[in-house]
């Protein structure tokens, strides 16, 4: 599955349109190029609606939102499911703001995303929805761990099949479901989160292999987490006396540059449930 | 006292708001984590109360300032003050245009800054204020050097007293001052000019160090301001052949990511005036 | 001629205005900063008649244009022109998008550029322009290769003479050509296609080369292009295993930063036609 989810993103060399983040930006468009995708980054209203059409996927990241950007997201995101590309969203930050919550309750209650990827909290925000339209279903751990990977399974599940989307959530022990099936991967470092980003570069990775494996998208993105995963762990090994965490960056994104397909398979940590 | 402050930041992980510029922001959020603190980002005048609420610090940077982040500054910058965080103003480019000088004088006036860090052509517009509100201390040398650092001093301390702040003065030589008492540190190497956004670093840097100790903010400001200049000195001895100051970027941050607070303290070039 | 004119930045220390798009700007001043120059940022319209009057030149990309930043350009670029500055456009997606294509069009018309800079599919939009204002001498190939060099000069020139300025168009052979004459450049790496923002570093880079030499313009502009795509090559010498295009990226701009004259003169694979 692996090997084959990543071979077809280097033959497809998925074009993606990217709303995200100015913090993150250049980090995400050099892993889009490095796992054999293209960027292209357009957040004004009176753009996206043309940009989306001529890109195989949307990624909308709210990490850095305001009134222009969030317009635009709705614009560019409806246009994608007109024309049912895969999208997207990365709600970064949603429950630590008013503006975050609404805007990713919001989002996903008038476009159709096919992954919605963040961290445990960002997801049970997600689970909760905002205001009176609570969700009963985040009612789960704080921390995915061995202990609580079983209920945290349950919950990605059940609020996979409430939105109709694939669900990751990323963290120290890795979870992608859909309605019926979860893949838990245990690959990556602990490291990965003393770099910013990793978690917004992996969400452009994930749109790229969702746009070149349309046929197998539960697959394809289970296969974008433990690639992230895999190249956290070989950048870390490539580390030098003296290299922090802006080195450690470069060198995730080169891993995935220099990744094959064997290496993928062969060093991924990957489980059905 | 540099031990302690900097042991201080990696027990207290300190979260930071930054409304900073977008070409240096990356850098800032990796210099953050690198350093033991966390970052979030938001420019949105919707989203900046919430955001600066539930974090401990907020650092405002005008270095690519609109219309839109001027007003969420504003609003950040009160909130903060309600509050009771630090607060720092990093004002770039105040002098070189009316918008950033006006800005930067009616934020020293609506907003109580924690610390005002910028080099000396900064601080000399801040001291001058805008418009009619002529400062008298600002009758002071262009560049700070071994033969003008006893007037330099000076004033930073009248500017300091006078705005009820500490001014943090950073070039060749660094002044760090509150209205009574000066450190002047003398880490660094002249190549991190060279490098775009060090000042932006360090305002985040400083913010954090401000962030976990409340009680001793002077000491937290000089020791943030010793340790870029430190980070500065061990990533240049780390430059191989062929390095140039995209790499030393990233070893300046690995460089902070590896400090432990003995080296610190033994590299320290910091006098008490 | 190539030693002359980096000789020129070296003396000069040309300070450029850049409105820039926020994917790829800490690169673009990281570049200047390595090529001996110095940048600031600065697309608010309220801001950019006094930022872009201290500075010698102007750099105008449209990478991630929006309302806001597309009247700061034009703002900027007239008062750039009122001041005879150099002015340069890199108009980036122009033909993906109406808003782009109006937007690169409309300045065209309004601004008079020293330099417009982009791939051969850019310039053929620019060479069409937009609505009832189409061209007729974009009727050229698609891709800059050996077999279509010599039309492909033959447009850049007839362009360049349309619009009084010099057309660069860069790709696998780099043309750069005012009216009367051409400079073919064959310097640089494909994989420098894996990187995201060369171009907009070579667009910024660019800009330095012609506020340093104001007298020899053309002469300006192929330097810089050669000097890219030789830092370029010697950056992938450089190269380790294990690096991939994030380390790539830093060891670019690593190679400016240690070039020197005779090195660039040396490697220059230039030819005028």
């Amino acid at each position: 599955m692996l090997k084959e989810c990543w071979k077809k993103v280097q033959e497809v060399s998925p074009l993606v349109h990217n709303i995200t983040n100015y913090v993150t930006v250049n980090d995400v468009a050099n892993v889009l190029l490095a796992a054999g995708g293209s960027p292209i980054m357009s957040d004004e209203p009176e753009d996206v609606e043309d940009i989306t059409s001529i890109c195989g996927g949307l990624n909308i990241n709210i990490g850095t939102l305001n009134q222009r950007t969030i317009e635009a997201m709705f614009i560019a995101g409806k246009k994608a499911n007109e024309l049912q590309h895969p999208v997207l969203l990365d709600p970064v930050g949603t429950g630590a703001s008013r503006l975050r919550t609404e805007t990713a309750a919001k989002l996903t209650q008038e476009i159709h995303f096919t992954v919605i990827r963040g961290n445990i909290s960002e997801i049970k925000t997600i689970a909760l929805g905002s205001g009176n339209t609570r969700g009963v279903d985040a009612d789960v751990t704080d921390a995915v761990t061995e202990d609580t990977i079983s209920s945290a399974v349950d919950f990605a599940k059940k609020l996979a099949g409430r939105l109709d989307t694939i669900i990751a959530i990323t963290g120290a022990i890795d979870i992608v479901a859909d309605e019926n099936k979860a893949y838990i991967i245990r690959n990556g470092r602990p490291e990965m989160g003393r770099i910013t980003g990793t978690g917004c570069q992996l969400s452009g990775l994930l749109t790229a292999y969702l746009v070149a494996n349309p046929d197998a998208l539960l697959s394809a993105a289970a296969t974008a987490v433990t690639l992230m995963g895999v190249a956290g762990e070989i950048g870390y090994e490539n580390m030098q006396p003296g290299d922090g965490n802006s080195t450690y960056r470069n060198r995730i994104i080169d891993a995935i540059y220099n990744m094959d397909g064997d290496t993928l398979e062969k060093r991924a940590k990957i489980e059905v449930k």
